[in-house]
């Protein structure tokens, strides 16, 4: 199997999956439009009344820990047992693993307790959950154990699933391989929940190849960052590059992405 | 009575009325500047320790369950039946009825249980809550039985109060007559919480004619399309239309709107 | 001491303080933003189970009571008291304080109960909290026993505090000195959320000067409202200003700030 983002992105607009995320305050709208403008259907519920139901009859299940609470991590439980007996891919944003107590033990229980097809975290976030030393400061990366390929391998090895690390340069891997990400651009960063959005995105390119979670993991970070680099061209600083983004998002087309795909 | 969007965007700018909501997550932000930018005044406030204060002192009450859980439910009573004692329209957007068994028998005991002046919701929202058969995904409606102007006659009869469904024609019955609004443009489609927006409109003009409600509601949806229209002159997508449609609500020119309101 | 604006947002620009955020839901992703443009960290968590520890490590603790409840005002303390413990300041932002019972209640215990470096309000909610006649629409200031200047000071002797007043012409004052701040644009009120920025923007200045609150909220104001100088002279209405907000607040040069400062 191989990475071919103009393809999947074709699949992934004709099929419009409904992609079920129980996220953070900060980003739902973000992610949301980000999901929208990919070309699939978001859905946000996360009351313990609902959350199976809805998980059951989507395409992927995201669960970001971005702002969380008790109740919310009951939910995210029960959409996670509903998607795995369901079948459907479940991807985990760990949002500030490393940072408390209680974000690091509620993320290593999501990954410990539900199947989950792929992580997508910061290098500290993932060095937390691999068992490494990292410093992060609220919610952003500032340094971790291991370089990011390696650490890509080691934790998909460790936590059992792909695992995405983000950062200039974005290292997805099964634990066997390892694919390297060049794209994106250092506006990105200048944005809040842009992290969040490229784990939505993985939600959204899992729910059009659900078969493939690193090569759909991959794609995702190859569009996402494509768009970075569109929204960039236009962009004369973070607002105008957010507004941008979901136009490029929007516009990526599905011919020329893969001949602007950065992978080894 | 007719509808006079331009007079009651005027008054409605004069008078500047408090909307008071109690919505979801996703979209709070969106629904306040829309408010903000068509000339009303914005609070959202959801404790069940304030609800029913600041609803008494709001000029119209939007309820809107795009993220629901029980304290929010309960909330939204508490502040319904405040609205009603005051004699204070309530509107409610029943987002996702029909998706999930919690959607849908929330909205039914909102609407059973308060005296509501307008539902705005999608064609397969409406027709779930007329006891119809409908398909939608997530939030999006997929299909519905019956088509636009026969559903909204049909749900306003059952349901005892105006209805708008909107969609690439919108329809607002009050059991009786019917009124087609066809402004807007496809890019509302691809910003998330466009729907919210005409709903938390809805609530501005209601607060500008509270004895009108059809007239309202059809107003609404004809400022709200026709900034749309405006927006996408400038789009290159859905996020500079997002941004542009803010500015397009606040252009709107109540000596010009009903030149080109195209109602029915 | 003296307003510094240009070395202190040099100085939080090389610190990048964390600035934790308890804060309303309207307003989350925005305040994030703008302290991520100006140069600080922004963090959001209100789980009590979590609170303390992120407010131990952040170097500003920011408490808006915009859309509160009880488990929130529970988490605030519990941040409160960590923040006060570590020496860290905090700044209270008393939404709609005046508003509803609950909301001026809760500003009032977190003030007396917290030991808070600034409280940034608008003329309503300070009246309200210095014990004063004060009329407010939902969350929008209407009128208010007093002037600015009059105000700001009466109500920071009153509540032991820096005071910051904000409107057409900003007044801070820590019970003996007023210093008056005249940039800003009214653009700024067409948009939800300006208020609950220049609030962050007050905890990245106090994380950047802590020993100096008089100075760093006042430095917060000048950069806050020279942005928005900045940001309307590219705006077509309120959605285009608050994307060219960001762009501004990024871009402002240390170097030329203080030339353009209306400081008294």
């Amino acid at each position: 199997m191989s990475v071919q983002t103009g393809a999947d992105l074709r699949a992934l607009r004709e099929r419009k999956p409904l992609v079920h995320q129980i996220t953070n305050y900060v980003v739902m709208n973000e992610t949301a439009n980000a999901t929208l403008a990919i070309g699939a259907l978001p859905v946000m519920a996360h009351a313990p009344q609902e959350a199976e139901e809805m998980a059951s009859v989507a395409s992927a299940l995201v669960l970001n820990i971005g702002t969380l609470s008790d109740h919310w991590i009951e939910a995210m439980f029960l959409a996670g047992a509903a998607a795995n007996e369901a079948r459907i891919p479940v991807v985990v944003d760990p949002v500030g693993a490393g940072a408390t107590g209680y974000r690091t033990s509620t993320a290593e229980r999501l990954i410990g307790g539900l199947e989950v097809a792929v992580v997508r975290g910061n290098a500290a976030e993932v060095a937390t959950l691999a068992g490494r030393k990292a410093e992060i400061r609220g919610v952003e990366s500032v340094g971790a154990d291991g370089s990011g390929a390696e650490l890509a391998q080691a934790a998909a090895r460790s936590l059992g699933c792909v695992v995405s690390v983000t950062g200039p340069v974005d290292h997805v891997s099964d634990g066997e391989r390892v694919l390297a990400v060049s794209n994106g651009h250092e506006l990105l960063s200048t944005v809040t929940g842009t992290g969040c959005m490229s784990t939505a995105i993985t939600g959204c390119f899992l729910g059009a190849r659900p078969d493939a979670p690193l090569e759909a993991a991959a794609e995702a970070l190859v569009a996402f960052g494509v768009a970075g680099e569109d929204a960039a061209a236009e962009a004369r600083g973070p607002g105008s590059f957010h507004a941008a983004l979901y136009d490029a998002l929007h516009g990526l087309d599905p011919d020329t992405i893969d001949a602007r795909a950065r992978v080894e």
